[in-house]
């Protein structure tokens, strides 16, 4: 096991509904160091990759973005959810469905943050459905943009984003690839990694 | 000027209404690079005040913390945004008024990660009115926690929040503190700095 399913099989909490709660390091409380080295793999897995942007979307992909982001010395952009789309020439408008919140959220990114000379990884925290992924590339594509790869810290094996978003012809490096979780017990079975 | 207000003069942008644009380098787009640098003087102003946790509030505080708490060595956590207050025995909850969305925000951390023992430094991008310092303050006390200090990146200082918090006597640093902004010309003056 790497480092941070080392830390998801100690820390992780495994909820009824496929729920995987990772607070306890990840996305409320956060374990600086833990993201140094999620930073530092990322960069290792895409070497050789020409990166000139680092895509994320508000909140939780934040700060893995922005520590990955001292590993490759480019700036990040992090697009922004909103309720309503109101018509802005000035920015790209996606949209993302939310399976936790039951609800549609837009997103959007200013258009003068994103060019078609970028080569952008996209980094977020979780992979499950993929409808965070499919709004952050649409965001690139609608730039004229390329997609440099995607970098996904816990991705659940058992949904079908990660299935789709690789048939896409993208990059995809998952740190941590859950093939299975049990409630009952706690158990987390993960994907054998390289 | 440090960095960070040379950067503001360079590539802020003022807006009618007392509104200072930063997001081509800060609160959308991301200076990596810039934000090391904010990390490292807020680690400089507070040397010799012990810091066993770093808190602020999505979205825009989570980069800077995360940048700042490589500095200190210890956890961030992030008080998260909740448009209901859901009545849940196991979270702080407290109100952060939002001037810009003219709406009330409930915000809230779990409470197993503030204890009694932790000194907490608060980051946050902005101040202005003081509305999130007040909420992340509160959650602070509510934990019996103690508040080690508050780094601020960019102060309204012609606003009253930066007062208000001082008079309560807390150490607060803000890296650049803006005296005057004027839309017209597009010019910004600058507190003088230690």
């Amino acid at each position: 096991m790497n480092r941070l399913e080392e830390r998801i099989a100690k820390d992780g909490i495994v909820r009824e509904g496929n729920v995987l709660k990772v607070d306890s390091f990840l996305n409320h409380q956060i374990d600086i160091q833990l993201l140094d080295w999620i930073g530092a793999e990322f960069k290792r897995r895409f070497e050789g990759v020409e990166v000139t942007k680092i895509l994320t979307i508000e909140a939780s992909g934040i700060g893995i973005a922005c520590m990955t982001a001292r590993h490759f010395g480019v700036p990040v952009l992090f697009a922004k959810k909103t309720p309503t789309i109101n018509v802005d020439e000035d920015k790209y408008f996606s949209e993302v469905a939310s399976f936790t919140h039951q609800c549609i959220n837009h997103v959007f990114v200013s258009k003068k943050y994103l060019s078609p000379d970028d080569k952008v990884l996209i980094i977020d925290d979780f992979l499950a459905h993929g409808a965070a992924l499919n709004g952050l590339t649409d965001l690139v594509l609608q730039a004229g943009a390329q997609v440099a790869g995607i970098g996904i810290a816990i991705e659940k094996g058992f949904q079908d984003g990660g299935r789709i978003v690789r048939e896409k012809g993208y990059q995809v490096e998952s740190l941590a690839i859950v093939d299975a979780m049990d409630p009952k017990n706690g158990t987390i079975t993960f994907h054998s990694q390289k």
